[in-house]
């Protein structure tokens, strides 16, 4: 089993360093240390392991650090910076599984992105060495990359002529769309196994500054200082310490505190069903942060985070997924509303971005996703963005015949409208009624009331209100007709329809650029016996098949 | 051997009728006349054949044909109007073969609606029953879906529960991005193996206009009528005769009148001659069309539109393909003025706009293109597209060593500001400096003046200057380089690099959409031996590796 949760003290291959509003973050990836046996993760290579301490570090800035306003990604090896992902874990990973390792260090790099745009906490790279292949494509995730000077270090992405598959990890989609860099220079870059170093790195815009080695680290140190003094988090708050989260495990079942995910595998089916509060919201953000890790909207984050997180890498035969609430509608309005009221404060900003970031975690998770909406559900806010990227959601139409007379309600607030963009940049609602202003302007005036089963699907909000008499067997149909489908086939669909409209860096490079590359991994030109991905490192070249397609 | 060149009087799959100024292109498919042997082309289904055949009507209907205003697409059948891509045949063709069919496909349907936007010439489709997969993607592509109210038509998108793979051929993407259908509904279409028929079709957004059976023909000649009164194109000129292109094949060489395209089959490489104009152009729009299918602009494009689909669907193994030209700059810088001053002629328009769509075939082209601007050569306006479409550029620095003293020389024009738009919507040169405005400002200064290597660089025009000592080596070690790569790993690098910036609806089409089908084209799932395709029509269910990926 793959565990997405881990924490600085049981890192094994980064080095965190703080100094006074600067963040160190060292690569020192331990070789011996890989997520799987066959393979040493030699000159700062990476696996998915190495990528869970990332993102866990990058998370923790966050929340336990508000007063860093700057994030340098280094390495301590000499040399080398980063060696990108390890060829071996590649080579011996099944399809699936290569997939998700590139959604994964993806989503991490999008997230030192996010920190950058909106949270105060701007990103550099440190490049002391080389940084080849995934390596480059991490520095090309923060906004300011340093090289140093030596003759020696080069930035490169080698993916195509060592390995025969794409620079994937947003590579590609970076240099062209973030750095700007011309697409003819592009192709050249991508082709040069030795890649690129010193003045003309610079003057390709690979990197944004080229500093003399006896200076390396004293430049970057100060070009961080300078970049944390321009921050507007608060240099003197009170982090919010990310406790472990807690958790059991069964056969079955997987208790969270406000999550609980029950799995029915014959049917190929996970239920995860989320808690509302027990308890009104505080009064401002300073008293959140003392309520720390246990608040409730970062909690029910934290938890259902790690339940996609592990039904993605360790339960791949879960095709379909449903999304139940249990709890107080009112509560949760309140929370909404609270969390809104907290955008200026350091830890509201950090909760609404978190969520955001969550959801688009669910956006492209290749399951398909059903939200149900039932008397007792507390659909509210932040939490009825669930019921807008599910790729179908179905909401109980009256009363249960025997239930306690309780119908299902569903609320939208201002948060669905500004809360939370998906990866288009644009709110779930404008992407679900995108070119269809009729549509919008209905859905719209619907914002703010509260909808029972009738007024959603008349607004357009739900796919469907079904009444208790045919629930379960319109439920039971769906889910045995989802099972039946190709997997690649709804993988496909799910991931065109999940994105209409307009299109931005991000959802290029898991659209785009990520389907390209799982077309390339699933060739026998990069995974067949004679493929590049197998032949690396034997001596013996690759033998592809010429035809191009 | 596959071949695109055909003419009415050889269709065996269309039925092509002109009435005024409306024209009914009526699919009629010959089961027994598929291209290849082994499947039967049942029920208006259909095969690369009859696609070849569709796209050369549409074609002509706007060459030649000024006067037709409304293009209705119908059936001939009863109760059928279009099955859809043949599957027999997409379970017998390899790999290559079904991702150019659908390329192909593609290009003939965007080609529809350029020529319903750009051309006053607007398509409607006449559904007259069932239009299935295929055949509801090609109703899609028209601007006006009309379906008949018995009962008994419906529209549907069976792709995924018939066959496991996706509505490739822009179905998806149309869906939501051109018809607004709201992403659960369509994933609630795209699972109905019997489609959506009468007024759930229409409330759906799935067609424009229900017409009850009785009043069907007469009401779509009433509307294909209407749109064509309210055309801008001349009901009362000659049109423009597409004789058939005169072309030679050797082993080696294929001879059309202003192409020649050679072949180095061991160095996987193609080499494409144009050759400019040996006269001055006419003095106006109505003395081009005297000149018909011999007017020199229109015989390269088609020439050099049949030489690239030759090499896309026969020679597969060709990998690089150069582009080279011969002739007189200022000639052709005089049709490229006689073709910008001709914008507003009826015949200028229809040639801006196949130069637009022959270039974007380039773009979408899976084939490394290297543009070669020597002594000698005659890239001006239009024909300098040619240079910016290419993966790479060169241009030969000062004067050959055996060579009579001239140098190469390279001219843009207005016409790369604003003639042949790209599928993102925006020009070549808009593209090549997306986001660098420095780089577009300088580039911007260039147009207008005659280029020499060294400014051609300094203006980042061209991807680099060579001399002549060295001329033959580097072309030589990057052809070299280029064979080595992994054929799959340069289609997706191109893909993604050849389109930076905003994406469109075309864009997303042959991005997003086509990389995701590609991939379930490639798995086994759909094209194993218990794959959904191979067991159509077996009897047997597919067998499903269950894992999503």
């Amino acid at each position: 089993m793959i565990d997405f949760q881990t924490q600085p003290d049981r890192y094994r291959h980064w080095v965190l360093r703080i100094d006074d509003r600067v963040a160190f973050l060292d690569m020192a990836v331990d070789p011996g240390a890989g997520l799987h046996p066959g393979y040493e993760l030699k000159l700062n290579s990476y696996d998915l392991g190495v990528d869970i301490e990332l993102a866990d570090a990058v998370q923790r800035l966050r929340f336990e650090h508000p007063e860093v306003g700057a994030v340098v990604i280094g390495s301590t090896l000499d040399r080398m910076f980063c060696a990108g992902a390890n060829i071996g874990m590649l080579a011996s990973s099944s399809h699936p599984l290569k997939v998700n390792f590139c959604k994964f260090t993806n989503e991490t790099r999008n997230a030192m992105e996010d920190a950058t745009r909106h949270s105060g906490q701007r990103y550099l790279a440190a490049i002391g060495g080389n940084a080849a292949g995934g390596g480059y494509e991490l520095a090309l995730a923060t906004d300011h990359l340093m090289l140093i000077d030596d003759r020696n270090a080069a930035v490169s992405l080698p993916e195509l002529p060592l390995l025969g598959v794409l620079p994937g990890t947003g590579g590609l989609t970076r240099l062209t769309d973030k750095r700007h860099v011309r697409r003819d220079r592009a192709d050249v870059f991508c082709t040069l196994e030795e890649g690129i170093k010193g003045k003309k790195a610079l003057d390709w815009r690979l990197v944004d500054e080229l500093v003399p080695a006896p200076a390396f680290d004293e430049t970057v140190a100060r070009r961080a200082r300078e970049f944390a003094a321009a921050t507007d988090r608060p240099a003197l708050a009170n982090g919010v310490e990310l406790t472990p989260v807690v958790r059991k495990f069964d056969d079955d079942v997987i208790e969270y505190t406000q999550v609980r995910v029950k799995f029915d595998r014959i049917r190929h089916v996970a239920s995860i069903t989320l808690h509302g509060p027990q308890e009104s919201p505080p009064v401002d953000g300073d008293e959140a942060v003392d309520a720390g890790a246990d608040f409730w909207p970062l909690r029910l984050a934290r938890e259902l985070e790690d339940a996609i997180l592990h039904l993605r890498a360790n339960e791949l035969e879960i095709g379909s997924i449903l999304i139940r609430s249990e709890g107080d509608m009112g509560l949760v309005l309140a929370y909404d509303t609270f969390l809104l009221s907290q955008a200026d404060h350091w830890f509201g900003r950090e909760l609404l971005l978190y969520w955001a970031r969550l959801l688009r975690r669910v956006d492209v998770t290749s399951r398909t996703i059903i939200t149900l909406v039932e008397p007792g559900s507390c659909f509210g806010g932040f939490m009825a963005e669930l019921v807008l990227a599910a790729d179908r959601s179905y909401m109980l139409l009256g009363e249960r015949f025997e239930g306690d007379g309780d119908i299902a309600g569903l609320a939208f607030t201002e948060s669905n409208r500004f809360g939370f963009p998906m990866s288009n940049g644009l709110s779930r609602i404008e992407t679900r009624f995108w070119g269809d202003d009729e549509g919008a302007a209905r859905a719209s005036q619907a914002i703010g009331e509260k909808l029972d089963a009738g007024s959603a699907l008349d607004a357009g909000l739900i796919t469907d209100a079904i009444d208790d008499l045919d629930w379960d067997d319109e439920l039971r149909i769906i889910l045995e007709e989802r099972a039946a489908f190709s997997p690649d086939g709804l993988t496909g669909m799910e991931a065109n329809l999940r994105f209409p409209g307009p299109e931005t860096l991000e959802t290029k490079i898991f659209g785009r650029l990520t389907a390209w590359q799982n077309w390339v991994f699933s060739r026998p030109n990069a995974s067949g016996e004679e493929g590049a991905l197998r032949r690396y490192g034997t001596g013996v070249r690759p033998a592809y098949d010429q035809r191009r397609v």
